[in-house]
């Protein structure tokens, strides 16, 4: 892996760290889960200083956790097929063997040693759970001290801020994330990421319920890695409590050619620069060459219907989560007064200024979206848009004395309607601009996450990426 | 209030503990909420030794809440109309100021220093949280040191045993519980109480999403402090995460004399008490003779049909949970090996021994039932049916050596309908059986919450019970 020069990704050129394609090695012996591991950790050296995408690292329970699996590998009796996969855990979802510090200060040493849903299936499956990643606090707005891998000077992204970076830096070749607004998709896009944000609920999330519309999702460097890990973890711990759990095969789905695609702009659309903007266009003329319809907000009425549906989302899922999260995190701030940002302060603020009626109406609004959505579903197989609003943006820190920047992370424009629509999307680094990445997402009927994969597998082997300078 | 003497109880003359009536006098001075405190903390020292309701009583502090409450209604200020009122919270629930133990080893000393959104909301609503009640190990079938309070002999029920118990005795006028398969209702109807277990999700649940058939529910001494504390409640913390909160007006619902009723049988029906059955059979002669139509399950197919579709509740209810429990309970036990009674253990090994297609074909016999019953909301105003299956047995404890009793709190099969149908279910104490207190319930459809408590209000007031000896 040669060092990093800022802006220069290409999405043609750029190898990911895979896993899938090294277990033929561990089972000849030509390679190891210990050696795979030991190749991270050394990455994670020679890149933490800068990337700092780790809140904390447990080496040697990894190394010891490796080792089993070396010794399942050699001996044919592996518990899965991502046995001895390194595998960072955004650190908003609990460890039983590292703590769990939510990006908060109030949270600073919690350790209440028992591991996620999520977590304790991937330990069932052999999976060594490699450090916890950084997340903005609380999975909110206020930046963690992670930078983006293909530019120091940008974010990666925010709420997964350490899962989508350790991901672009070729750290470990998976990572969990979670989702409430666009905190998979965004980072995932801005770097270099593929990623799958499940069907709400369709990824058990276990103590993690705090909001509606939250999921945990997976970051890695392939789609094969992607599914492999989802389906594991499915398959032991389910999806949440009352859901039936993603639905799929497992093993990563054939690819499947898409014949029919709506394009979704968002309110995103019109602000967006030019270059992404030309980039993604490029690559949808890429798809019609390929034969593949595109359809856009002007040629359907129900489209331009969802597109309206949406127009409200930044209000509406600030309302929903903001309500939902307001009565835990005043326990945290009652017990721990200076433990939180003025950004967390803020957005408590405005969520205790809620009623019921408030937060009722805001449900019906995302309840009429997810009905407008549903009646696409005969019309083409997927919906395709930007997984981000453009490449990730500087992110110089707050200035003291000036007001706070509102969206440091990142706009969730075009992350929104997955998480609203309770809808699988999976995001692909598809598209290279002014030398960083930026993801383009295919999202499908609820439900429909095998589905979206098969077809992310296609696009991604399929269709060239495009690049604008 | 005189001592008890075992199998006394007589529906007619229990004189329960009630709040609403007494505010009228702390608002002109000739009662307050610390001088109300101060009995039922009298009340507490002298039945406790026996009814062993309470984990933990923080007198302390209800003491000063009681204070400032007094302040309030003297000063006009007062936060809500259960400003003062002591309620008992469950030991399931997280509070700040009391550990939280479940009920079980293995979460001895437990102390989070948060508020379950409920009691958060009756903090707000100027309650005074007052002690944790008992509950069966994990809200299941262990059962604690609780006794009856009508015969110490028998057990209170469970799981929320202790919260029963404590309105049984006259100890506080109002307690939190929760249900997962009929841990409020079941308890409820053994101690004389009335008792709420609302429409799934009515009442935010905080950080207890274990299950996706648990709710909160609320018991009291009559139906009017159950709406007062339910309602209080979801206007402050609303109902659980994507969910409306429970509906109805900020003071009890008149009441509603209702037109029709369906009685619903299920397994439990043959294998009654005959003094059981008897008492339930005057009950809706009295019922006919107010002019009610009382339906049976031979007279509408739609009946038959919900009846065959719960037949199988205990073992769909058990799987259900089984699985959704199993992650968190692993975690507790792999912490705490010593942790855990042999029947939460085997309960444990059970649930480990599924699939997710297990699960997901529970959850699917759930929504089949779920539809049945929606097929009755047009043929009658609610359900009725007995609470519980006869008074409540002897509960001698195991005995060394010999294998578990299966069912030390009773048998939920009365209780499961309205867990797994999500639907609000009330019982009232309108029975007497053999001098123990026998309940009767009114189920409804999903969120007709307020109306169930509105007929229930009838007919506490206007139908007499029935006492049989």
């Amino acid at each position: 892996m040669p060092a990093i020069t800022p802006r220069t990704y290409d999405p043609r050129e750029f190898e990911a760290l895979t896993f899938h394609d090294r277990t033929p090695r561990f089972r000849d012996g030509t390679d190891s889960p210990r050696a795979y591991l030991e190749r991270c950790i050394e990455t994670i050296h020679e890149r933490e200083p800068i990337v700092k995408a780790f809140v904390v690292l447990n080496e040697d329970s990894a190394r010891a956790a490796a080792d089993a699996s070396t010794t399942r590998w050699k001996a044919g009796r592996t518990l899965s097929a991502i046995d001895g996969m390194p595998i960072a855990i955004k650190d908003l979802l609990e460890t039983n063997d590292m703590p769990t510090q939510l990006g908060c200060e109030a949270a600073r040493g919690n350790f209440p040693r028992r591991d996620n849903a999520a977590v304790w299936a991937l330990r069932k499956a052999g999976a060594v759970t490699f450090g916890k990643t950084v997340t903005a606090e609380l999975g909110g707005t206020q930046p963690g001290p992670t930078t983006n891998p293909f530019d120091p000077r940008c974010t990666p992204g925010g709420s997964s801020s350490g899962s989508a970076a350790a991901i672009g830096a070729r750290m470990v070749p998976a990572a969990l994330g979670t989702q409430v607004g666009g905190s998979v998709i965004r980072p995932a896009a801005f770097c270099g990421n593929v990623a799958l944000k499940p069907t709400q609920g369709g990824i058990n999330r276990g103590e993690r319920q705090a909001t509606s519309m939250s999921s945990t999702g997976v970051h890695a460097g392939c789609i094969e890695d992607v599914w492999q890990v989802v389906i594991e973890i499915v398959q032991r711990a389910g999806g949440d409590r009352g859901s039936p759990g993603l639905f799929g095969p497992p093993a990563p789905p054939a690819a499947i050619k898409p014949q029919r695609l709506i394009v979704l702009e968002t309110t995103g659309w019109d602000a967006l620069d030019s270059a992404s903007r030309s980039a993604f266009e490029s690559l949808l003329e890429r798809l019609r060459s390929a034969g593949i319809t595109v359809l856009r907000r002007s040629e359907h009425p129900y489209i331009e219907a969802l597109e309206a549906g949406i127009a409200n989302a930044p209000a509406t899922c600030s309302a929903i989560t903001g309500w939902e999260n307001r009565w835990y995190q005043r326990n945290m701030l009652d017990e721990h007064p200076h433990g939180f940002s003025a950004r967390a302060k803020a957005a408590l603020a405005k969520a205790e200024a809620m009623s019921l009626d408030d937060y009722r109406a805001a449900l019906a609004e995302r309840a009429v979206a997810q009905q407008r959505h549903a009646t696409l579903g005969p019309l083409a197989d997927a919906v395709i848009m930007l997984s981000c609003a453009g490449p990730a943006p500087l992110w110089p820190g707050d200035r003291p004395g000036e007001p706070l920047a509102p969206r440091p992370t990142g706009d969730s424009v075009f992350n929104l309607p997955s998480s609203m629509l309770f809808a699988p999307a999976v995001t692909m680094p598809l598209l290279g601009v002014g030398g960083m990445p930026v993801g383009v997402q295919l999202m499908g009927q609820q439900n429909e996450d095998a589905r979206m994969v098969a077809m992310a597998r296609w696009m991604l082997s399929e269709v060239a990426p495009v690049v604008m300078r």
